[in-house]
């Protein structure tokens, strides 16, 4: 038995960021499966089955809630315990994907897996592909997985702010906020932060006070709201304004780039 | 007077790799400002002019070609000189699609800058809109730009061979090949390399000899070329393809991603 998967960046949730491969490869699917997460995502669930919904030409399409597994406790700041943690998070994930697969799709059938954004970035989908792979293999069971790449919120972020991402020659450093205070340093260049919960860059106003931030949240949405400035001068507005969002959300996704002051 | 300038990522060549609103964006273009580049990238503008054709659904459009100034001498690689040289040829690239700008579009016109992969990444195209404006703004032209964001290089590459950039927690560096060796730290989290003119990464092999390396050249392409595993092993086999890639078509794009060998 035989299973095409696409693992497709759907881009931000605006239906105009998906590329012409992404909207081909929506419309080749049978069975979407998408993970049952925290009730404060409801609101991207809905967005994503309209997406479906604008841009796929026919009905023969269903979703599939896979109900994800309970993180537990967070894990202690200690990376290796921390991706230890992910890990079995991941296989339990994987698990519940390859059921389903066995479950809902036939063979020759085509699953669909959609990842905001890009599959590229910090998202565990395709490692949670390969899992599934190995598992279904046991079974007899073949997967052809096809990942199709959509536009980054670091992209869409940049241009929201018409700027590159790195000044001439120099690099680009993309980090999580959990890691930003302990690893930032001007030689990393223009430093991009994801995954983070609450402005770690606060952190950074008193050790680098030349910063300049160029910040977005809900990028591609409606309520998409962006500032950017001086580091210490616009922190404040930056959190009034994520502040606002997530009082008339209910949730809120930001990401921002840091740059030295000099120069572009 | 007032102009549009839409700066449109248009990914890797590949019109799969659009999105809808690139799409839309070419279709609302007059005039396209396209840079006369070296005969070796002639192919890249045949590219461009066929993309064009292949998602525009009007023929009210044109391609107007801005000569790029000589670079003269490569700059030495201290970087500030570096900076400075690549700053000068901006400023005279900018000066000679803003005389374009004037020649060629009228009021209320509408000029689309097509940018490969990404605008954000290692490219010059929003520095030197920003000179545009600065100096039409002089001459009483108002622009009014709107980037749109395209699949990068990057996001192809990882893809392609079906990986996450970033391994779980971890950071994502992505830097030019003149900086990768002098740079390179396993601290760094998974590192990509652009511009690179000769497999800088032959570099690391003594020093890391643990690295994986996820290739890839003509992303996109008809010619695309992928080879991933070990990088001291793979290496030899890296430059024939790459060798292969630009005796049959006289040039060659690539791009990689280096990861320590442990984990995923």
């Amino acid at each position: 038995m035989s299973v095409r998967v696409f693992v497709v960046g759907i881009g931000s949730g605006d239906p105009g960021h998906l590329t012409g491969e992404a909207v081909a490869a929506l419309n080749a699917v049978d069975v979407f499966l998408v993970a049952d997460k925290r009730a404060a995502t409801r609101d991207l669930v809905t967005l994503r089955a309209e997406l479906c919904a604008a841009v796929i030409t026919h009905d023969r399409y269903r979703f599939v809630e896979v109900p994800d597994p309970e993180r537990g406790p967070d894990a202690e700041r200690d990376s290796t315990a921390y991706a230890g943690a992910v890990r079995d998070w991941h296989t339990e994930r994987a698990r519940r994907h390859a059921e389903a697969v066995t479950r809902e799709v036939g063979d020759d059938g085509t699953v669909g897996l959609l990842v905001w954004g890009d599959p590229s970035l910090y998202d565990s989908t395709l490692r949670v592909v390969e899992t599934i792979g190995d598992l279904l293999g046991a079974e007899g069971v073949t997967l052809e997985v096809t990942v199709v790449p959509g536009i980054s919120s670091v992209s869409l972020l940049a241009a929201r702010h018409r700027v590159a991402l790195n000044r001439v020659g120099r690099p680009v450093h993309i980090t999580t906020g959990r890691r930003l205070v302990g690893e930032y340093d001007d030689a990393l260049g223009d430093v991009v932060v994801m995954l983070d919960g609450d402005l770690a860059c606060a952190g950074l106003v008193e050790t680098h006070p030349d910063l300049e931030i160029f910040w977005g949240a809900q990028l591609g949405l409606y309520d998409e709201a962006l500032v950017r400035g001086p580091l210490r001068e616009v922190l404040p507005e930056i959190r009034r304004r994520r502040d606002a969002v997530r009082a008339a959300r209910g949730w809120v996704m930001d990401t921002y780039l840091l740059r030295p002051g000099t120069g572009r």
